[in-house]
């Protein structure tokens, strides 16, 4: 964990700043390991002192203070060693907790979570201290470290067990509800979580991109679109796979040569690329596949061409037209082409992959042929 | 769902604004109905702009305008009907969508929701209108209508119903985490979703209220803590039992009694004051609880008494110390006093009530005395 304060210390420091204030929930679990609060709620918050004497792999003690409220305190007690617990409650409001820590530190200049805090927390905020800036820190989270990259990879081997079970249940007459049941069902029977709720379309339903699962029944010749992700030991994978059952059309049969040669296109562009640039635009990427689609006489893919992936599905760096991120060493990300044609159906082939020192490695291994059920 | 945009043009007319901008997403489908927005990111939308002429149930035509992008359009275009979308992407974006809106309709004033727009949203959002204020308009959500306070019992059936299938599976040698498999796998195969990740805690464990489900496994003479809640139709349902594994020692018996006497004396007090008074301050309720917990050698409860339900598992009324909510007619909201001591365990006890012209009326129906399984 100490590594990543470290990371954490320079911004402060090339930023000027006396502290910053960490709120969003992915980056408090990157930075204390402690992954039990709620996303949906603010239940904690994350202090980090400016350490200007420098802060070695060997600084003892305390990194940071954790405030949380008594909900979490035991197991918080028990679990964050670095940092230290304070507990808000009705007696020590989360204003007040601040404000004595401003005291104690002589915090004047506070950095915080721009896209994180909320309008009226930040109005709180600025109250209590003079002056406060808005910064990103998430960016800290794209280059991954082996054992991130690992953990990626055993969510990525489970989705894809995942995927072979599943296409043992797609018979005439299931719905795409049950589809879904069965994917969180496969994969919390192994212990992992899913990363996101599971998009299962069925026939003409698979032209809506994030197509919302319905209790349409399977019947014959139409589209399947299985687009799922596990979380296990905290990290995201993410997979779409496009598969007929039936015969596929002719129709369909090109739209998903178009997509997967889209893919490849993407791949080889950045597999090339990487041999000699160290860092590579995005939007290139995007750009490539969605150049080939259009090209092909479909529309352009209405989202993006891929995303970063960690301890969230979705995190930096993000592949699209208008995106400044840049690849490098040690990213992983998505490549997810796709051609949605309304009242026809559509087509979407997801991978995750990850750009190593001996050039891009696939994370994904389900097969890409087409594959009719 | 016109009642409801007639229940914001109030708002919109009231503190004379020219539009409301709506992003949370509990909001957004509270207003259109449609669900299927995802609430980790933000994926849409509402602009609603005053109609000073005034708006009847029979007004015709566009309510507002929906902007959310190529991934739900068509989905959006069948479903919400009253509302006209607006399509983003790399060639409109979110700020030129805004922009052109406020031209068109001479908009100058906007509200936005404060707890939902980050930092750099209202940013943003400066840039294209002169002046914005920042508003809650949740609590409209708090007065219930008959139809949602029939969802949230439907949703509440199906937890009692739950609570009785989980009865049979508390064995020995069965883990937290696969107690909280069963809890999802019996709700979800119903064709329901769980509200929030179930909270299972065995023994000690029972001692930290918002425990983490381990590979701990039940031993003889354990506490067994079993919070979870349903979301049907949208709507979430939210209850705790505590229940003994063998034989309840002297102190458990006591700590169970002494939350469920706190439970009863809360539930009398505002069952007698909701027959004399309109509005009861939340605060009042809480207080009877806690006052009854600390009078009988605890500590106080280390959480609120409890919280409004409805599209959201926690929302508007809470009852807490420093609440300044008031309690009303059609209210529909969680009460859950709990005993917590480390190194022993835990009791909690949660009933759904809703606040009825004819008095209060439980919504979970799940026994309350003493279980030894």
């Amino acid at each position: 964990m100490s590594d990543r304060i470290l990371k954490l210390q320079k911004v402060i420091l090339n930023q000027k700043l006396d502290a910053i204030l960490v709120s969003s929930v992915p980056n408090i679990i990157y930075l204390t390991g402690f992954s039990n609060f709620s996303k949906d709620e603010r239940e904690a918050f994350l202090l980090i002192v400016a350490q200007p004497q420098g802060l070695t792999h060997k600084t003892p003690g305390v990194l940071g203070y954790i405030l949380t409220d008594g909900r979490y305190s035991e197991e918080v007690r028990k679990q964050v060693k670095d940092f230290e617990l304070i507990e808000i409650s009705s007696e020590l409001s989360l204003e007040k907790a601040l404000k004595n820590l401003a005291k104690k530190h002589n915090l004047k200049k506070l950095g915080f979570e721009g896209n994180s805090i909320s309008f009226l927390e930040h109005k709180k905020l600025s109250k209590y201290f003079n002056n406060i800036y808005h910064l990103s820190i998430s960016k800290l989270r794209s280059v991954k470290t082996p054992d991130e990259i690992s953990k990626i990879e055993k969510a990525c081997e489970l989705g894809d067990k995942t995927f072979k079970y599943i296409l043992r249940k797609i018979k005439k007459g299931v719905s795409e509800k049950e589809i879904v049941f069965e994917i969180e069902f496969f994969i919390k029977k192994q212990g992992a979580d899913i990363s996101f709720r599971p998009i299962v379309a069925f026939g003409k339903n698979s032209s809506v991109p994030h197509h919302f699962p319905t209790n349409n029944q399977l019947t014959n010749n139409q589209i399947v679109l299985l687009d799922f992700g596990v979380k296990l030991d905290n990290y995201c994978s993410d997979m779409t796979r496009t598969v007929f059952f039936g015969k596929a059309t002719n129709e369909q049969r090109k739209m998903y040569e178009t997509v997967l040669a889209a893919q490849s296109r993407a791949i080889d562009l950045l597999n090339s690329l990487f041999m000699i640039h160290d860092s590579i635009p995005a939007k290139n990427i995007d750009q490539a596949a969605r150049d080939y689609i259009i090209s092909q006489g479909y529309k352009t893919i209405p989202h993006s061409l891929g995303h970063g992936i960690g301890l969230e599905v979705h995190e930096s760096p993000h592949l699209s037209p208008l995106s400044k991120d840049i690849l490098r060493e040690n990213m992983v990300f998505s490549i997810e082409p796709g051609i949605y044609i309304p009242g026809v159906g559509g087509v979407r082939i997801e991978d995750l992959v990850v750009l190593e020192k001996n050039g891009l490695r696939l994370l994904t291994s389900s097969p890409k042929e087409l594959i009719e059920v």
